[in-house]
């Protein structure tokens, strides 16, 4: 399975969904699966949670309190859970505020190897 | 009750609660409650945190994301999940990584309004 359906299969078992991306933590995207339109412009957004990773790795690593696995950001529109991938690719899934959480997480744990596997 | 018996009682009842505080989105502590003295320096933490969380609402609000409610950030040292309390203020907790995570999130989820009546 490609990246492409990857994210796809991702956005497909977490109720609620609306993106799941492979990013650089660079803030570049690899590659994206949308579900659906929706109000927020989630390409920008990612840009943006993607430098909010940077400093969460940044303030982790300089008080010794390890390296950053996951970061999550909810607001009343929207939810997203990023999980490191490597230290140069990070998975990103969105998610309506309704929608899954626990196993968007899930997914994200479990699918993060397989995409690393291709990277 | 009073913040810290709040932050105590949250402490309590989260398996793997390290530590529990108010903050104020400036970074600048209201009250805290720790459980033991572990390896990260848990407050500085909190100050570079705080500053993520205005990251994270400014990313949101330019990007007609909504407000942010919630953002934890995994290590595999700590797990710190925060929730905003009202615009000035946040609460924020921080368990080991094999701390309940569900419970963590429900906790705040529920203090916080009893914290907001107090500020």
């Amino acid at each position: 399975m490609g990246f492409r359906e990857q994210l796809q299969e991702v956005c497909r078992k977490v109720e609620g969904a609306v993106a799941c991306s492979l990013m650089g933590v660079d803030g570049i995207e690899v590659d994206t699966h949308l579900t659906e339109g929706g109000e927020v412009d989630f390409r920008t957004l990612l840009v943006e949670y993607s430098g909010i990773l940077h400093s969460a790795r940044e303030a982790a690593a300089a008080n010794q309190a390890g390296t950053v696995s996951e970061i999550s950001i909810s607001t009343d529109k929207l939810v997203a859970v990023a999980r490191v991938v490597s230290s140069e690719y990070f998975m990103i899934i969105a998610l309506t505020p309704d929608g899954n959480f626990g196993k968007a997480r899930y997914y994200l744990r479990v699918t993060a190897p397989k995409l690393l596997a291709e990277l």
